[in-house]
């Protein structure tokens, strides 16, 4: 039986910070149909997907809380999860989440064509800092605003898939791909807030494409997976960010990419049984890899 | 004060399998005196580099024997010591190493300016197979005649720089340039025979320049380090080799290329102090790693 399924990219231009999460979610439907249109079912969606990106501020209190879900699907994002339905395709979202105990997380979603959530990731690695820091332009105060994610990197049966999800900075890192391939992953999905520059070393600016795509492409590669890897993008709140949303193949090769900063879809059929040409063969991880040989890597930080 | 050296790759063509010792060290000496005229102080070998890559054929008895290196440096290599030594450059070095206890490695060793052995690597990640397959056009007979290195990946203090050594298809594991990492590394330094042909997944043999750059890039900058990666290429007994020997900086960025599959060097001025460029900021390990996450990277094989 073929296992060939058509993915979108929803690559989404910038939210203004006044901009309601109803407009988002407008935009968004406007995007899931363009990409059922292209015969895809499953459509992903970026990291904070509903409103600006907020950790570029110091906010406290209800200006705060004010940027996060308390229940999903709500009023706001109700007509997604219909949408979804109607069209029988399923989708991947990203919001920050407080539940019922106050916890507040990084939080992305898998929702099937049924409407209902498939599996939920909470962003392990936090960029940023945790005070406000005056000599920035900008602040990333995901350190203060969001606890480290308390699910590990599950990997879960969906749209005939083993589908596992990342967010945005944990991209970069070597570990998320390889628990997730280790779980079994054939389709890594992920969203991402880039700031073009990067106030601590700036002068890798003209490099956050080139990093972003060879973190991407590294992590299909050594691991045998596909991604999809999609942008918030665009000039939001005068801060830049990039685009460059992306489907590699676990060959590591770039299928499909986005041409600008605002709202686009990018499709491409992946074909999961492709992972066994990677994952039978030079990185067949029973076979070659030497786990006795790599302990410094779970050791307890010093 | 500054930490800028210049280092040099030093690309080996083919060797023949009639090829003697003496005639390979004459090449390599000839590689050492135009880098150091180019001003290089440390010198990189490839993988094997004595011989021909003997574990395309099954060998056995004195046939395979004949390959491995008992003592180092013995008569074939010490003109290549005696010249470091005059010149006052380090070098790398792979070779076949056979212990006095009659043990098989896959070696390469660190020789600092004063032609002594500074550090010493056994490959870990043995690519390939263990019994002949016919099937083949060669044979890729490593796991037959190597043992699993066992000296974990040190890293070494030698030219002032914390040095770190792998071997070939060490490359194409994350978990071999996050140990050096971990470990301290600045600047990576290794050698491969990687043939243009893989015979499980001949539907990637055009990707195999593709794969050895994103290895070596995507490791250098998960990491923060310099590497020197150096290629044994070209048409060798009729397995075609191939080129490709990268300089890459922390950032990734390519910094140095082979332009063929002969004897070429490559070199460039690095300076190791940009290492923290990275790894005091994006991937600063004690702020952002999160180790506790990471357990089936450690677990032992199923």
């Amino acid at each position: 039986m073929s296992r060939k399924i058509i993915v979108a990219g929803a690559q989404l231009g910038s939210i203004a910070r006044d901009e309601p999460r109803r407009s988002a979610v407008a935009r968004m439907c406007a995007m899931m149909r363009a990409a059922h249109r292209r015969g895809a079912t499953l459509v992903v969606f970026p990291e904070l997907a509903l409103t600006t990106f907020f950790p570029r501020w110091l906010l406290k209190g209800d200006a705060l809380e004010a940027y996060f879900e308390t229940d999903m699907p709500d009023a706001d994002t109700a007509p997604l999860f219909a949408l979804a339905r109607d069209l029988g395709v399923g989708f991947h979202l990203g919001y920050a989440e407080r539940t019922p105990e106050g916890r507040h997380f990084n939080t992305a979603i898998l929702v099937g064509p049924d409407g209902q959530i498939a599996g939920k990731y909470r962003k392990i690695h936090l960029p940023g800092h945790f005070e406000q820091e005056d000599w920035r332009p900008f602040q990333h105060l995901e350190k203060r605003y969001f606890e480290t994610g308390d699910l590990g990197f599950p990997v879960f049966d969906a749209l005939g898939a083993r589908l596992g999800m990342c967010i945005c900075n944990d991209r970069r890192w070597p570990e998320t791909w390889r628990m997730l391939g280790l779980g079994g992953a054939e389709l890594v999905v992920l969203g991402y807030n880039t700031p073009l520059h990067y106030p601590p070393a700036p002068e890798h600016d003209h490099l956050q494409y080139f990093h972003n795509a060879l973190s991407v492409q590294a992590g299909c590669y050594a691991n045998g997976l596909w991604a999809v890897s999609v942008a918030k993008a665009g000039l939001e709140e005068g801060c830049e960010l990039i685009g460059g949303s992306l489907i590699v193949a676990p060959t590591g090769e770039i299928v499909a990419q986005a041409q600008g900063v605002g709202d686009e879809v990018i499709t491409a059929q992946i074909d999961l049984d492709r992972c066994a040409e990677i994952r039978a063969n030079i990185f067949d991880f029973a076979q070659h890899r030497e786990p006795q040989t790599y302990g410094l890597i779970t050791a307890p930080k010093r």
